[in-house]
């Protein structure tokens, strides 16, 4: 997972309602758990400033102490998040579609969104015979070597991808595209064919399909099915389920009682 | 859906930290989409300060402004809410028993976990055949008239439920319980058998089944079956599956590999 535009504590401009944001910030995948002089020492403020800023925090719900005294992400967070309509409000209209897509095929289905140059995975459903998979509801990944991300990419505005484009292109197994030609290449394919296909970009042993989900013209989301394989003919079969699911997502965004907005 | 306890903004005692937080509770399951000036209204200040406020919130990624220019909680909020251990975390773990009893049953299948005298519901995997429920994902309500609202108040610490027992019971049809001393015994007896049975306390046509999820010996959530029916009858079948399936997620959150701790 990589941690891309996400600035962290900005100690320069840092205001008091900045350092609460900032202590939020320390929390991440890798580290869920934090002593109060963790807290303290990644916001870059005294013990007793820490002490103060988790005890708003703690008193507002957004953190909780767990048994051994660490401090944790609290329901509240979990909760207000629930509103965000590119997060669980996506979520609750593409499920349904992704549990269908789950029964016909009993594979890894996948929901993604693209946040700057990076992919957040809003939704999976992991097969448990499926392939294994790096990614977590929550995660963040770069774009070009997922299927989900090379949709959200190859529909990104221009500056977006010349952004990625100009950056070194990480390689995580030996077929992960670095060229940034062959990846414009490919990202102008996606487009013209309306999916992308990630041949084991991400793990040696793993292809994704992913298609675009579209609500009035613009792509707000993508949609794989990972499975396990060693070249694209392993995903070739699954690509009609794909596209015709992410449609029906797209359609139920749209849709008036859906009471969603593209951001 | 209730508010209960969740005290929302409080001017008296409001820091500069408090008036960023106060933004954000100002959004809601029923109004997640505000303008400026409603957030200014929600918050209790001066529309140049909610500018502000709105502004460092926008810059941080807790809120988005979408199309219309009103302002939603932003993709941040939800992905640091993923990982709060009684929000997402949780759900990871409890996720693949309640594809199992879905996958047998068809019928709705729900996790919930209690803050202070509510119910928050963290998971719900909903048939689209089976009766309809109010709850959603995120949303909060009423511990007594709820299957696993009844398993949490009944384990509860006792001054949760002399609280609970003490406010007046809220009907929700006519078979919601309204009597204090008839609700004492009916938590007797989820605490001697290890479930709940709800018969249509919150709709006239949902009857629902519930078991604790226990770790070390603390009831942290509750899982339950909420089917169509008129009788207590209508769940009897479902109740060693759905205290089969907590009794598998009490066990695999114990493991040291879940990385899980009770608040």
């Amino acid at each position: 997972m990589t941690s891309g535009l996400r600035a962290g504590p900005l100690p320069a401009r840092r205001t008091a309602g900045g350092k609460l944001l900032a202590v939020l910030d320390a929390f991440t995948r890798e580290r869920p758990a934090l002593t109060l002089s963790e807290i303290a020492r990644a916001v870059g403020v005294p013990l007793s400033t820490a002490h103060r800023l988790v005890g708003e925090l703690c008193a507002w719900g957004g953190v909780e102490r767990d048994e051994d005294g660490r401090y944790r992400v609290g329901l509240r967070v979990w909760e207000l998040g629930a509103l965000a309509p590119r997060g669980l409000g996506l979520r609750e209209v593409a499920l349904p579609f992704m549990e269908d897509l789950y029964e016909v095929t009993h594979e890894n289905v996948q929901l993604a969104v693209r946040d700057g140059t990076e992919v957040v995975f809003v939704e999976r459903i992991a097969g448990r015979s499926a392939v294994g998979v790096l990614t977590r509801v929550g995660g963040r990944f770069a774009l070009p070597p997922t299927g989900v991300g090379l949709v959200l990419l190859a529909h990104a505005p221009a500056e977006v991808q010349e952004r990625v484009l100009a950056e070194p292109l990480t390689a995580h197994t030996r077929h992960t595209i670095t060229d940034p030609r062959r990846l414009r290449r490919v990202l102008a394919e996606v487009r013209r064919t309306g999916m992308a296909i990630s041949d084991r970009q991400v793990t040696e042993d793993a292809v994704s399909v992913a298609a675009p989900v579209e609500v009035s013209g613009a792509v707000v989301a993508a949609l794989s099915i990972v499975v396990r394989g060693s070249s694209p003919a392993a995903v070739r079969d699954f690509a009609p389920g794909v596209r015709a699911a992410a449609r029906g997502i797209g359609r139920t965004l749209a849709s008036p009682g859906a009471g969603w907005r593209a951001p």
